[in-house]
């Protein structure tokens, strides 16, 4: 890494001046100077100009040479072509760092390439460090220090670097308005000298800054950004633009620099644990976050609300991220009754209702209750709650969340930050930004999605099942029951082919998962092994199975595409068709889509194209294209079944294989409703 | 469906009274009572107070009967189990609508439930139509009607329909802060009358309604729901909570109701074309658009921008959602050329830079020459751009996003609004918006992603690449070439398994694009007859194929899992190592992860649990553990062979099969870089 120390001239100077101060308004060279005075720089500021005696009511110097003392930091607002030489009068007189906002540089064209690269040689010469060209300043409200545009002063603890000027301010005017401040803002523009990896490097050691966010586009040192990365120890946030092919060509001409595969910006953020963005928003919540949440110590979380509607949005996304919600114990509930009026919901939510608006102490109560707990409390402030910033806490385990509160919200968020907690304006943002704590943890591993109504479901036998779908013109395996081993091998003798055996017992309808499942047997001693196996591997995972047999099916022919096409009925809108990606993929991508019934035939079509792999049916990459109206007259057939034998909750078709032509169901699952 | 004029009454009343009516200020009976007069509701207004002879300077009466003439509308404001007997009053009294504010019914357990029957029993015993109970009333400002809270007036084109009174008050509060305005907020409450469906029904009839927003947890009457959908001829927005499993326990919960299966949902909103939105900035974003924005006429945008960095997420952003962004054509920019400053680029984007805060006329010059080559024109105002309210026009084809303006920013976007032009804050929330015209069109298809750099780069013959991998101890099919059927014939005849032909062609990397692979063959007659139609097919993809024969390899066995492995060299990074799901799934799912070389072992772990479908590697469903040592030890020896051959660009073994036992990689692709 490069020594840092050269930067605090620039970063943080004890004297600056202004070159192309300027008396007219409007003018950058004016209102810069304007920033500078009004943000109570308190060391000695010289504006040089060649024509004034005065700007801005200071005194004015023809030259930087002029000055009655050598300025730590210059900034620069002259044309172009006179910047390399203003530098070089910068180095002469001792100044140690540049800004030079001025455009019309490398961005513009090969003359502009020229200038900056003189302008970049004249620094070196001098060892004169730059910010720039074509940049927006910097602004550290910290060392009371605006070289840069809108005048903002409000001190914070984000550090906001960017390669876009507006990007960063963007961030920068938000964080103002939300009274959070930044620790700096940085507009690094065409990066001649300073870059990304020098600015991450030097706010790592400022002790105003606990996170780093950036807008990059592209890198100039790849090495030197790496070890940046490697060495910080505080939380870098990085948006990076340029993600898509056009984008990238964008960056590319827009920095004149390589963008990169975005893929590898994956992998460097990865090893690095840097928080990607997708968006400025996420930029800002995810910088938010990090400099002002404190860590949970877990992922156990309980919503305290005033609004039933924000908490099922916020479980939504919570749920989504891998945070746990469980319910308070029945000790903290039975606490809690005492607490909240009789109408209010005591679970995960704690629902306080409206009720807050005249009494908002109760969250205050519920949140002490409550914090033994949880390793972190998200307070939803979902009403106008007057008082709401002295109900939270700083650096307790809260997340706040305010909404829909209206004048008394926009009272109470900037002093609720003035405490140093940050605000979030939506549940799903407010728990992205918690998420960041643990998004380099592995999620916590989830169960399957089961049908809440599973229990009163019972399964019907595979051969009842093949002979109904076959009844209605679906092409099945067939799948006659063995009790024993010798049973199965003389079913095996009338199929041609490889067979297949599956455990059979109502109590085990995934067949995989329990090892219930051997393909491909030939032999008489392979089918009578397997069958012994089968059996008992499947009893050790459910000891308690009731098991009827084992099923054997001739092995289908190879070289379809697998589907999963089934049933599902929904308590309030009957029956639907589900068709995705099948086999072993279909929990992992999860490829999968519905439709009611009953439904058209263009219903259906769009069905079958709504999948991602789609395109692997239609014929993608020089394979054939599949039999696609096998498939929609076996969903046809499929609907009916479900039509005509109403006691039928699922059906589950997984494998359907789809070949050049035909179709034909692997294995065939349907539930039908418990009659009682 | 049901007759909805008789939600007349209750959506635009000529008469309210307000039962409950409080001198006390704080009390909602006091704040809704001077909300209704504050909106300036022109009808008369009768506070019913059995206590007071005036509330708020108007003549209060003890009952509802008392009022000199019967009231279109009753808001009610009194104790839940006061209600069911003042809709019983309401009815006798000729009153024909009622919202009910008051809470504590089928929300707060069993007694509220019963009072809910008996309020809904009442209410249809006498024809009066409920809004709620347990809501926040309606606020419909083109009618002067604000029953609800708190006092927004700002009229607009967006009706806002939410379960949740806070969803619903946030989203009016932020049209209102914004001056879009709404063109009725309702707070459907618990729903013990008037639900979704008769929201929908009635709104798509109301001549200021151009887009209906809804914030639902569940569905009361599944089948006018539907309908309500089916004959909506507005746009639709919703944002269905409670997703996740915890989400839809809990919505409920809340709503006492079933909250439907989440995927159901995405049928029925695919089925009806609705837009669905995945949070409560979407359901505003996506509303916004829809109501304020000009359907373009189709998919090519220019952005025209004073950022290159917002344009860049702009592009990005419209890449992703299936827009087009084409150069201008010469003519146009010629004419740019003339318009802009010389430093300005003038392509797509056109980046007008800072230029614009001094003459923002630039952008109305540049969108007048650029309307009629392009369907829409993205308005990038990424400076204080003043009187950029001036620059815009309503129902163009424009898409306008203010950011980085601050002061400036915050004085034109409600200038804008004004105007009916909706303002979006950043690139990445304006697109979602836009796309919101095309979502239920197919997406344009594109192309495979390709390296830039490829043509540089020449396919390193199949037998070469082999011997690399066997050299560097990597298992990898044999794969001798054949420049003759009759050689092929003797090639396979030394393998003691069914053999796979594949065309060799330096030109032909995609080797089963071009219908150039042939599996499982057996015999001599069909290795002899696939070896020359494999040619034949090839040639007709690519007649100018130059093709030195066909290679001969021993099929894999049959179970291994499909993974691609790989090298890429990035232009600033070096090699770097792609792990994934292989075979024909690799483009459709990108399920594919990077990682910088050199790895740690450590590093080379976590790549290999990064990707999606590891599960089934580590044994998912029943599947044995496939052999992730085998494969790790694979990964470190690709990296050896991209170290040690520095001339290669690009390696990709797919599929690469992950065994019990082994690895085994069936097709290797190699690219050099060509030296000159």
């Amino acid at each position: 890494m490069r020594n840092i120390n050269s930067l605090t001239p620039v970063f943080c100077p004890r004297s600056v001046a202004v070159i192309g101060a300027s008396t007219v308004a409007g003018k950058l060279g004016h209102d810069i100077l304007y920033n500078l005075i009004h943000a109570g720089f308190p060391g000695p500021i010289y504006p040089i100009n060649p024509k004034a005696d005065q700007v801005l009511g200071l005194a004015a110097y023809k030259q930087i040479g002029d000055a009655p003392s050598s300025p730590d930091l210059a900034v620069i607002v002259i044309p172009a072509r006179a910047v390399a030489g203003a530098i070089e009068q910068c180095g002469q007189a001792g100044v140690k760092g540049a800004i030079v906002i001025t455009g019309g540089f490398a961005e513009a064209g090969e003359e502009g390439e020229k200038l900056q690269e003189e302008l970049a040689q004249a620094a070196r010469r001098h060892n004169v460090r730059v910010i720039g060209p074509n940049c927006q300043g910097i602004n550290n409200p910290h060392h009371n220090l605006c070289a840069s545009w809108p005048l903002l002063t409000t001190r914070g603890a984000m550090a906001f670097i960017s390669q876009s000027g507006t990007v960063g301010a963007a961030l920068m005017d938000w964080a103002s308005q939300e009274l959070l401040g930044v620790s700096v803002f940085v507009s690094l523009g065409n990066r001649a000298d300073i870059d990304e990896a020098d600015a991450i490097q030097y706010f790592n050691q400022d002790p105003h800054t606990k996170v780093i966010a950036l807008y990059i586009e592209g890198v100039k040192r790849p090495v030197y950004f790496l070890d940046a990365l490697a060495e910080a120890t505080k939380p870098v946030v990085i948006l990076k633009a340029g993600r898509t092919k056009q984008g990238r060509l964008a960056a590319e001409s827009h920095t004149k620099s390589l963008a990169g595969q975005d893929a590898v910006y994956d992998a460097i953020f990865r090893k690095y644990k840097v928080h990607r963005a997708e968006t400025i928003e996420e930029l800002y919540d995810f910088a938010k976050g990090l400099a002002y949440l404190s860590k949970p110590r877990g992922r156990r979380l309980l919503n305290i609300t005033s609004s039933g509607g924000a908490a099922i949005l916020a479980i939504d996304a919570a749920e989504r991220l891998g945070f746990q919600l469980p319910p308070p114990s029945p000790v903290l509930q039975a606490k809690l009754r005492e607490i909240v009026p009789p109408h209010c919901a005591v679970g995960n939510p704690v629902d306080l209702t409206g009720d807050v608006m005249s009494d908002p102490g109760l969250y205050a109560k519920v949140i002490d209750a409550s914090r033994v707990e949880y390793d972190n409390l998200v307070v939803i402030f979902g009403d106008p709650v007057p008082g709401a910033h002295q109900i939270v806490t700083p650096n307790a385990q809260e997340l706040v969340i305010f909404l829909g509160g209206a004048e008394v919200e926009r009272q109470e968020v900037p002093l609720i930050h003035r405490r140093g907690i940050p605000v979030f304006p939506t549940p799903e943002r407010g728990l992205g930004a918690l998420h960041q704590f643990f998004r380099f943890e592995p999620m916590p591993t989830v169960g399957p999605i089961e049908p809440s109504a599973i229990q009163e479901l019972s399964l019907v036998p595979p051969s009842e099942a093949a002979a109904l779908l076959a009844k209605h013109g679906i092409p099945v395996a067939a799948c006659p029951l063995a009790t024993t081993a010798d049973e199965a091998v003389t079913l095996a003798a009338q199929f041609d082919s490889p067979v297949a055996l599956k455990i059979w017992s109502p109590d085990l309808p995934h067949k995989t998962d329990v090892g219930g499942v051997r393909l491909n047997l030939t032999t008489e001693d392979e089918i009578r092994s397997e069958c012994q196996d089968l059996v008992k591997t499947a009893l050790t995972h459910v000891p308690w199975a009731r098991i009827d047999g084992v099923t054997v099916s001739p092995m289908a022919k190879p070289g379809g595409m697998e589907v999963i096409l089934g049933i599902l009925t929904d308590p309030q809108y009957g029956s639907t068709l589900m068709f995705g990606l099948g086999g072993v993929f279909t929990e992992i991508y999860r490829d999968v889509q519905f439709c009611l019934l009953p439904a058209a035939d263009e219903e259906l079509w769009e069905l079958i194209r709504s999948i991602k792999g789609y395109p692997l049916l239609a014929g993608a990459r020089g394979f054939p294209p599949l039999d696609q109206e096998a498939l929609l007259l076996t969903m046809k057939a499929l609907a009916r079944v479900a039509t005509s034998n109403p006691q039928l909750d699922q059906i589950e078709l997984n494998p359907l294989l789809v070949y050049e032509r035909g179709v034909f169901a692997v294995d065939a699952r349907m539930y039908s409703r418990v009659s009682s």
